[in-house]
C-alpha cells in the first residue's frame, strides 16, 4: 500500500536562543535542540541527518548544539525517550480517568495518534530505536514492551467486562498499534486532514470494522477451515 | 506499542550454485543471490548489510554475486519491486475471482499477510524504497500507490454494494495497510503463530472491530463533538 512521501521540512521551532530572558534556559534550548533534530530525522531519516543542519536551522553554531547534547545516537535516544515518555504519560493518565476497559482504550488509541503525529512521537515510529548501541536499543524496546502491555491489559479487561470482544489480545494489540503507527509514517502536517479527523475514522474502523452488517457474512479462510475440521 | 526484535538469520535458501543442471540456471541464481540479500536486509537493515555476507551466505565469492547484479541498491529495487509485483498480482487474483467486495478485500487482506511475511514482501515493509536514489523511489512509489488504488476501489465497491460501511476508503484502506504491514515488521518466523493464524485473527479486529456489542456505546471525542455542534 502507497504510504505518502515524507513530511515537507516542517517550520523550525522558535529558536530559545532570541529569548532575552536567560534564566533556566538550558532545558528549553536543549529540548529545542532536539526538537529540531526529531523534525530532521522525520523528514530525511536518520542517517541523512546532520548536527550541522539542526545548527543551521537554529541559527546556532555546532559547538553550541554540542553544549547540549553530546552525539547525533544521543539526540536520538533522547527524542525516543521522550516519545515514548509522552505515550506513557498519556495511558497512564487514561487508565486513572476510571470507566470501562472500551472507552479508556478508545481515549488512549486517540491520544497515540495525537502524539505519532507530533514531532518526539513520531520520531517513535520513523525513525525508532534501530540505529542505536545495543544499550540504548535496549532500554527503549523496554519501554516500549511496558507501553504495550498497558495496551493489552486494557484490552483483557474489556474482554472480562464485556465490552470488548473476545479475542488475542496480543494480535488485537499489535493490530491497532500497526493501524495508529501508520499514521506516523503517512501523516503530513498541513495535508488537509487533522490527526484529530484522522484519528476518529481510524478509530471507527478498528471499533466498529468494516463488515456494513453482522448478517453479512464472510467466508472462512480455506486453510483455518480445513485446520478446524 | 512494543515490536518484537527483529527475526533471527533464516536459513540461507539452498545455494543454486549446488545444482547439477547448468541449463537456464541464471534466472535461478540471480534470484538466489537477490532472496539471500532481501532476507540479510530483513534481518540487519540495509545499512548495515553487504554484498561480502551475501556471498559469504550464499558460500560463493563477491565477483560471483556482481555476476548477477550491479550493487546493493539494485538489489534493494528489485527485492522492493519482485515484493510489490507479488502484492499486485496478488490483488489482481482476488479481483478476478469475482464475489463480493467484502469478500474480495478479505481474500486480498490474507493475501497481503502470506506476502508480507516472506522475504521479498518483508522487505518492501521492512526496508522499503527510502533508501534508494530518487528514480528508483518514484518507481516503486507509483507501484505502492497503484496497489494502494486497488484496495481503495475494493472499499469503494463495498460500500456501494451495502457490504462495506460506509466510510473513508482512503483512511480505511491506510487502516488495515498499517495494520497488516505491522505484521510484517514483527513478525518472526518459528516465533509461535503461524501467518494464517496472525492473518485472520487481525482480520477478524478489521472486519468486525473490537467492540464486544453495538450497544456498547463509545462516547465520541470532545473535539470532534465540539465541531460537529
Amino acid at each position: 500500500m502507497a504510504e505518502p512521501r515524507r513530511s515537507p521540512p516542517a517550520p523550525a521551532p522558535a529558536s530559545p536562543w532570541a529569548a532575552r530572558d536567560r534564566a533556566g534556559q538550558r532545558a528549553l534550548k536543549r529540548e529545542a535542540v532536539l526538537r529540531c533534530a526529531a523534525q530532521l530525522f522525520n523528514e530525511k531519516g536518520f542517517a541523512a541527518s546532520t548536527l550541522d543542519e539542526v545548527a543551521e536551522r537554529l541559527g546556532v553554531s555546532k559547538p553550541t548544539v554540542y553544549y547540549y547534547v553530546d552525539s547525533k545516537d544521543q539526540i536520538l535516544f533522547e527524542c525516543v525517550r521522550t516519545g515514548l515518555e509522552l505515550l506513557q504519560q498519556a495511558i497512564r493518565e487514561v487508565d486513572g480517568a476510571g470507566g470501562r476497559a472500551i472507552d479508556k482504550l478508545v481515549a488512549g488509541m486517540r491520544a497515540y495518534v495525537a502524539i505519532v503525529t507530533q514531532d518526539f512521537g513520531m520520531c517513535v515510529i520513523r525513525v525508532g530505536e534501530d540505529p542505536l548501541p545495543p544499550a540504548s536499543r535496549q532500554k527503549l524496546r523496554r519501554m516500549k514492551a511496558a507501553l504495550d502491555h498497558e495496551f493489552r491489559e486494557l484490552i483483557r479487561q474489556g474482554i472480562a467486562e464485556g465490552s470488548i470482544v473476545d479475542c488475542d489480545p496480543k494480535l488485537a494489540a499489535f493490530t491497532f498499534a500497526g493501524a495508529l503507527s501508520w499514521i506516523g509514517r503517512w501523516y503530513r502536517p498541513g495535508g488537509g486532514l487533522e490527526p484529530a479527523e484522522i484519528a476518529e475514522q481510524c478509530i471507527r474502523v478498528l471499533i466498529d470494522g468494516l463488515r456494513a452488517h453482522p448478517d453479512v457474512a464472510v467466508p472462512p479462510a480455506r486453510a483455518a477451515s480445513r485446520r478446524a475440521a
